[in-house]
């Protein structure tokens, strides 16, 4: 029995979109380069930066230089954002309507929701409300305290190389 | 791209604690029965209530009118103690350290969470808070307002057929 997963998409995409808020303004990174960063497989991360794009959180600039970049400022990408990008609107839990199966099942048809999807329900408001609290900008606020000279000076670098 | 979701187990296993609950003292039902009230098939609802046993929510009695009962009160059993039984205890959100990985890595080791962790696991506890405040006595008094008199005499003629 094992517990249900977020998938590492989120995990890449949120660290993906902090790299992408951290560019010079009017640079994008494309899907090899944002991999290469983490050293991710560079596939997987081309569907996940598809997914940002589809859901409006990043933006594909074409050409030479294209790749992507935030779509809007980091301060007004959420976690919540990002996580409905990677893995769908939801609702995590979906209800099958058991009781209206069986010996004792409920004849009428319509009603109030089942009181056990509401609760998992209410429970999935909760989280999406905590998420919605922590945007790209707390991120890259925090990225960017632990950043001592000597990473940014390997992140210039390295962006030299890939631009 | 599919949502994540909560294996219907979940769901499965809430509605059998709530038929447990209804049960008069000292009789319990097996995983047949179980699976018969709501029409559901009746191997994976024995492995669901073999994982709720193992998390200590129902009690396997043995002998010939053998089965499942609720280990404590239906107000002492939640949402959320179902939801670990089924699912595992999390969390969901599983933190690779890919911060770590690449040509800007922090060379320390050690250190606080990621942020990008925090936010996901602090949503988490949200949504477990949450799922808290709701327990199986709950879910009974709600169906209890659902039973006219038609179900009722349905439940009690099952019961008799099964018991």
């Amino acid at each position: 029995m094992s517990a249900m997963k977020i998938s590492d998409g989120v995990e890449w995409a949120a660290h993906a979109c902090a790299l992408l808020a951290l560019l010079p303004e009017g640079v994008a990174l494309n899907a090899a380069a944002l991999a290469e960063f983490h050293t991710l497989p560079q596939a997987y991360m081309a569907k996940h930066m598809q997914a940002l794009a589809r859901a409006g959180v990043v933006t594909s600039v074409r050409g030479a230089r294209g790749g992507y970049r935030l779509a809007r400022p980091p301060s007004e990408v959420t976690m919540l954002d990002i996580r409905i990008a990677i893995e769908g609107p939801g609702p995590d839990f979906h209800c099958r309507e058991i009781r209206r199966n069986g010996p004792c099942a409920s004849r009428k048809t319509g009603g109030a929701p089942c009181t056990i999807a509401a609760a998992f329900w209410a429970a999935e408001t909760a989280y999406r409300t905590q998420l919605q609290t922590v945007t790209v900008a707390d991120i890259v606020a925090d990225l960017a305290r632990g950043m001592d000279e000597d990473r940014l000076e390997r992140f210039r670098a390295w962006l030299g190389k890939v631009l």
